[in-house]
Protein backbone atom coordinates (compact mmCIF):
# COMPACT_ATOMS: atom_id res chain seq x y z
CA UNK A 1 0.00 0.00 0.00
CA UNK A 2 1.22 3.10 -0.77
CA UNK A 3 1.95 5.08 2.31
CA UNK A 4 -0.16 8.03 1.62
CA UNK A 5 -2.94 5.49 1.46
CA UNK A 6 -3.01 5.70 5.32
CA UNK A 7 -3.33 9.52 5.70
CA UNK A 8 -6.60 9.51 3.28
CA UNK A 9 -8.19 7.18 5.04
CA UNK A 10 -7.57 8.90 8.53
CA UNK A 11 -8.69 12.47 6.76
CA UNK A 12 -11.77 10.22 5.25
CA UNK A 13 -12.67 7.96 8.25
CA UNK A 14 -16.19 8.45 9.69
CA UNK A 15 -14.76 10.39 12.24
CA UNK A 16 -12.40 12.03 10.95
CA UNK A 17 -13.92 13.88 8.46
CA UNK A 18 -16.00 15.20 11.34
CA UNK A 19 -13.40 16.17 13.90
CA UNK A 20 -11.81 17.72 10.68
CA UNK A 21 -14.73 20.23 9.44
CA UNK A 22 -15.66 21.00 13.05
CA UNK A 23 -12.18 22.22 14.01
CA UNK A 24 -12.06 24.27 10.97
CA UNK A 25 -14.99 26.66 12.79
CA UNK A 26 -13.09 26.89 15.94
CA UNK A 27 -11.19 25.14 18.93
CA UNK A 28 -13.01 22.90 20.79
CA UNK A 29 -12.39 20.92 24.14
CA UNK A 30 -12.88 17.33 24.17
CA UNK A 31 -16.87 17.01 25.81
CA UNK A 32 -17.92 19.83 23.58
CA UNK A 33 -16.36 18.40 21.06
CA UNK A 34 -18.08 15.40 21.80
CA UNK A 35 -21.32 16.98 22.02
CA UNK A 36 -21.24 18.18 18.59
CA UNK A 37 -20.66 15.51 16.92
CA UNK A 38 -22.81 13.58 18.85
CA UNK A 39 -22.88 9.68 18.81
CA UNK A 40 -19.14 9.05 19.34
CA UNK A 41 -17.87 7.14 21.39
CA UNK A 42 -15.38 8.43 24.15
CA UNK A 43 -13.43 5.50 22.96
CA UNK A 44 -13.29 6.24 19.08
CA UNK A 45 -13.24 10.19 19.55
CA UNK A 46 -9.96 9.71 21.61
CA UNK A 47 -8.46 7.40 18.75
CA UNK A 48 -9.46 9.79 15.93
CA UNK A 49 -7.60 12.43 17.84
CA UNK A 50 -4.85 10.89 18.47
CA UNK A 51 -4.40 9.56 15.14
CA UNK A 52 -4.70 13.19 13.67
CA UNK A 53 -2.69 14.67 16.32
CA UNK A 54 0.16 12.02 15.21
CA UNK A 55 -0.20 12.84 11.53
CA UNK A 56 0.25 16.70 12.63
CA UNK A 57 -3.11 17.76 11.49
CA UNK A 58 -4.37 18.57 14.90
CA UNK A 59 -2.74 19.95 17.65
CA UNK A 60 -3.71 19.34 21.57
CA UNK A 61 -3.07 21.72 23.62
CA UNK A 62 -3.49 20.47 27.41
CA UNK A 63 -2.71 23.87 30.11
CA UNK A 64 -1.80 23.24 33.11
CA UNK A 65 -4.86 24.42 35.10
CA UNK A 66 -7.07 23.34 37.71
CA UNK A 67 -9.76 21.51 36.26
CA UNK A 68 -7.28 20.28 33.51
CA UNK A 69 -8.11 21.71 29.94
CA UNK A 70 -7.73 20.96 26.92
CA UNK A 71 -7.81 22.14 23.83
CA UNK A 72 -8.02 20.78 20.25
CA UNK A 73 -7.68 22.67 17.18
CA UNK A 74 -5.67 22.70 13.78
CA UNK A 75 -2.65 23.45 12.76
CA UNK A 76 -1.90 24.72 9.33
CA UNK A 77 -1.80 21.29 7.60
CA UNK A 78 -4.99 20.32 9.24
CA UNK A 79 -6.43 23.06 8.01
CA UNK A 80 -5.26 22.69 4.26
CA UNK A 81 -6.47 18.94 4.96
CA UNK A 82 -10.33 19.48 6.25
CA UNK A 83 -10.69 22.16 3.69
CA UNK A 84 -10.60 19.60 0.75
CA UNK A 85 -12.52 16.77 3.44
CA UNK A 86 -15.19 19.59 3.67
CA UNK A 87 -15.26 20.22 -0.08
CA UNK A 88 -15.51 16.50 -0.66
CA UNK A 89 -18.04 15.73 2.25
CA UNK A 90 -20.42 18.90 0.74
CA UNK A 91 -20.34 18.09 -2.74
CA UNK A 92 -21.68 14.55 -1.54
CA UNK A 93 -24.23 15.52 0.25
CA UNK A 94 -25.55 18.09 -2.49
CA UNK A 95 -25.15 15.44 -5.53
CA UNK A 96 -27.00 12.73 -3.57
CA UNK A 97 -30.65 13.17 -4.99
CA UNK A 98 -28.38 12.30 -8.00
CA UNK A 99 -26.96 9.20 -6.42
CA UNK A 100 -30.05 8.35 -5.07
CA UNK A 101 -31.65 8.47 -8.31
CA UNK A 102 -28.83 5.95 -10.05
CA UNK A 103 -29.54 3.76 -7.51
CA UNK A 104 -32.72 3.31 -7.84
CA UNK A 105 -32.92 3.25 -11.63
CA UNK A 106 -29.79 0.75 -11.41
CA UNK A 107 -31.31 -1.73 -9.09
CA UNK A 108 -34.76 -1.77 -11.08
CA UNK A 109 -32.48 -2.69 -14.36
CA UNK A 110 -31.42 -5.64 -12.35
CA UNK A 111 -34.41 -6.28 -10.84
CA UNK A 112 -34.11 -5.72 -7.18
CA UNK B 1 -25.30 7.71 9.31
CA UNK B 2 -25.92 10.14 7.24
CA UNK B 3 -26.77 8.80 3.95
CA UNK B 4 -24.19 10.36 1.87
CA UNK B 5 -21.56 9.11 4.38
CA UNK B 6 -21.78 5.77 2.47
CA UNK B 7 -20.66 7.61 -1.14
CA UNK B 8 -17.99 9.07 0.67
CA UNK B 9 -16.94 5.82 1.48
CA UNK B 10 -17.29 4.66 -1.34
CA UNK B 11 -15.27 7.44 -3.66
CA UNK B 12 -12.57 7.17 -0.32
CA UNK B 13 -12.11 3.50 -0.63
CA UNK B 14 -9.27 2.12 -1.45
CA UNK B 15 -9.82 1.22 -4.86
CA UNK B 16 -12.65 3.88 -5.55
CA UNK B 17 -9.67 6.27 -5.23
CA UNK B 18 -7.63 4.76 -7.44
CA UNK B 19 -10.48 3.80 -10.19
CA UNK B 20 -11.63 7.09 -9.94
CA UNK B 21 -8.13 8.89 -10.81
CA UNK B 22 -7.55 6.37 -13.63
CA UNK B 23 -11.00 6.98 -15.33
CA UNK B 24 -10.09 10.79 -15.52
CA UNK B 25 -7.50 9.73 -17.96
CA UNK B 26 -9.99 8.47 -20.02
CA UNK B 27 -12.09 5.08 -20.55
CA UNK B 28 -10.38 2.15 -19.95
CA UNK B 29 -11.67 -1.28 -20.65
CA UNK B 30 -11.75 -3.96 -17.59
CA UNK B 31 -8.29 -6.11 -17.87
CA UNK B 32 -6.63 -2.45 -19.09
CA UNK B 33 -7.93 -0.65 -15.58
CA UNK B 34 -7.49 -3.64 -13.88
CA UNK B 35 -3.69 -3.60 -14.66
CA UNK B 36 -3.03 0.01 -14.23
CA UNK B 37 -4.59 -0.32 -11.52
CA UNK B 38 -2.03 -3.26 -9.74
CA UNK B 39 -2.45 -6.02 -7.22
CA UNK B 40 -6.58 -5.50 -6.94
CA UNK B 41 -8.22 -9.14 -7.72
CA UNK B 42 -10.99 -9.11 -10.21
CA UNK B 43 -13.96 -9.79 -7.57
CA UNK B 44 -12.85 -6.68 -5.81
CA UNK B 45 -12.23 -4.57 -9.18
CA UNK B 46 -15.45 -5.84 -10.35
CA UNK B 47 -17.26 -4.52 -6.86
CA UNK B 48 -15.64 -1.58 -7.23
CA UNK B 49 -16.98 -1.21 -10.57
CA UNK B 50 -20.81 -1.88 -9.50
CA UNK B 51 -20.79 0.32 -6.75
CA UNK B 52 -19.57 3.40 -8.22
CA UNK B 53 -22.25 2.46 -11.23
CA UNK B 54 -24.82 1.99 -9.09
CA UNK B 55 -23.89 4.95 -7.41
CA UNK B 56 -24.15 7.20 -10.89
CA UNK B 57 -20.33 8.06 -10.55
CA UNK B 58 -19.10 4.87 -13.54
CA UNK B 59 -20.40 4.29 -16.83
CA UNK B 60 -20.31 0.92 -18.36
CA UNK B 61 -20.59 0.53 -21.73
CA UNK B 62 -20.83 -2.76 -22.86
CA UNK B 63 -20.29 -3.45 -26.66
CA UNK B 64 -23.02 -5.75 -28.33
CA UNK B 65 -19.14 -7.74 -30.22
CA UNK B 66 -17.61 -10.91 -29.96
CA UNK B 67 -15.64 -11.16 -27.98
CA UNK B 68 -17.62 -8.54 -25.74
CA UNK B 69 -16.02 -5.47 -24.93
CA UNK B 70 -17.11 -3.54 -21.80
CA UNK B 71 -15.46 0.24 -21.49
CA UNK B 72 -15.90 2.00 -18.26
CA UNK B 73 -16.02 5.71 -18.20
CA UNK B 74 -17.56 8.28 -15.97
CA UNK B 75 -20.00 10.21 -15.84
CA UNK B 76 -20.09 13.85 -15.28
CA UNK B 77 -21.39 13.37 -11.70
CA UNK B 78 -18.00 10.75 -12.01
CA UNK B 79 -15.83 13.54 -12.90
CA UNK B 80 -16.73 15.94 -10.48
CA UNK B 81 -16.50 13.29 -7.32
CA UNK B 82 -13.05 12.09 -9.21
CA UNK B 83 -11.37 15.84 -9.55
CA UNK B 84 -12.03 16.24 -5.88
CA UNK B 85 -10.62 13.02 -5.02
CA UNK B 86 -7.70 13.39 -7.13
CA UNK B 87 -6.75 16.44 -5.57
CA UNK B 88 -6.90 15.43 -2.26
CA UNK B 89 -4.58 12.34 -2.96
CA UNK B 90 -2.13 14.75 -4.12
CA UNK B 91 -2.41 16.34 -1.44
CA UNK B 92 -1.79 13.73 0.66
CA UNK B 93 0.71 12.69 -1.61
CA UNK B 94 2.83 15.91 -1.60
CA UNK B 95 2.37 16.34 2.36
CA UNK B 96 4.07 13.15 3.08
CA UNK B 97 6.98 14.69 4.15
CA UNK B 98 5.67 17.09 6.87
CA UNK B 99 3.08 14.17 8.35
CA UNK B 100 6.14 11.99 8.56
CA UNK B 101 8.20 14.56 10.69
CA UNK B 102 5.32 14.78 12.92
CA UNK B 103 4.54 11.17 13.55
CA UNK B 104 8.30 10.48 14.36
CA UNK B 105 8.18 13.64 16.87
CA UNK B 106 4.94 12.64 18.42
CA UNK B 107 6.26 8.72 18.56
CA UNK B 108 9.80 9.99 20.32
CA UNK B 109 7.23 12.05 22.73
CA UNK B 110 5.63 9.18 24.06
CA UNK B 111 8.64 6.92 24.01
CA UNK B 112 7.79 4.57 21.54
Amino acid sequence: MCPYRLVLEHVTSRWGVLVLIRLLERPYRFNELRRAIGRVSEKMLTQTLQTLERDGLVHRDAKPVIPPRVDYSLTELGREAARQVRALAEWTEERMDAVQESRKKYDTAKGR
